[in-house]
């Protein structure tokens, strides 16, 4: 058994949207990536994060931009060999992730050019704004992603 | 008891640096972080990543990103009031991160102002560069953290 393949560059164009699905965000997976990687009172007691900049328990915005790659690689994006990101530019959280949030996503292509050095590849960047329930933007990230070209 | 303050934005000035200690990267915490946040077999099965692009398993860079948050986190910069991000530009992974690979950080001070809106607070931008144990570059990060003017 062979898996289908994804999509290649030349399936892809500037302004195409995709969906998601969604993620529901907890106080303890909260304080659980907090613990792991970004222990800081805000992020692991919603005591200790009443007197903070974020005046109550918030994500980590790396759990954010974790929850939103998780959104992004089950989403109908899909390209052939997987999500390969070159880098995320312009990463920014307008406003904290609660307890309680479902959040989802919404990607665009904003550009496309093949590789110059790498005939085999082309260069995608998306726009990539990650909601809560109220529609709200939490995360705007500009990833870079290499996709391979289809094969003559 | 009042926990001792942090560093204010008068405490930084550009060109100082800031250590870390070390984490180290096991092929376990790569694949519980993937299976989570980032599901793709280059980040879930040795034997599975072996023909991808990273010819062989490699940890998510929004797990090396997270990584670099608890070095970062941990590290000597403290400003008071904790760590807050307000965006992290151009997040790049030069080379994949490997099982059993040791990474630490170094991260500068690039620039310093005070805010035009918010006179108790000022921006700072930093460049974070984590290395794997051979010094080689695996993330460069550019984030901008609003830190705390010291109080009159």
């Amino acid at each position: 058994m062979t898996k289908a393949p994804g999509r290649y560059f030349e399936d892809y164009e500037v302004g195409q949207k995709f969906g998601s699905g969604t993620v529901t965000v907890t106080a303890e997976k909260i304080k659980a990536f907090a613990r792991e990687f970004d222990p800081q009172p805000f992020h692991l007691d919603e005591e200790a994060a009443r007197d903070t900049f974020f005046h109550g328990l918030a994500a980590s915005g790396w759990h954010t931009a974790a929850m939103t790659m998780r959104l992004f690689v089950d989403s109908e994006i899909k390209p052939d060999g997987g999500m390969i990101g070159a880098g995320g530019s312009d990463l920014t959280w307008p406003r904290p992730v609660r307890p309680g949030d479902v959040l989802h996503l919404e990607s665009e292509v904003t550009e496309l050019r093949p590789s110059r050095t790498r005939p085999e590849i082309g260069i995608m960047k998306m726009r990539l704004t990650t909601y809560n329930q109220a529609n709200d933007p939490v995360q705007i990230a500009s990833p870079t992603l290499i996709v391979p070209r289809r094969p003559h």
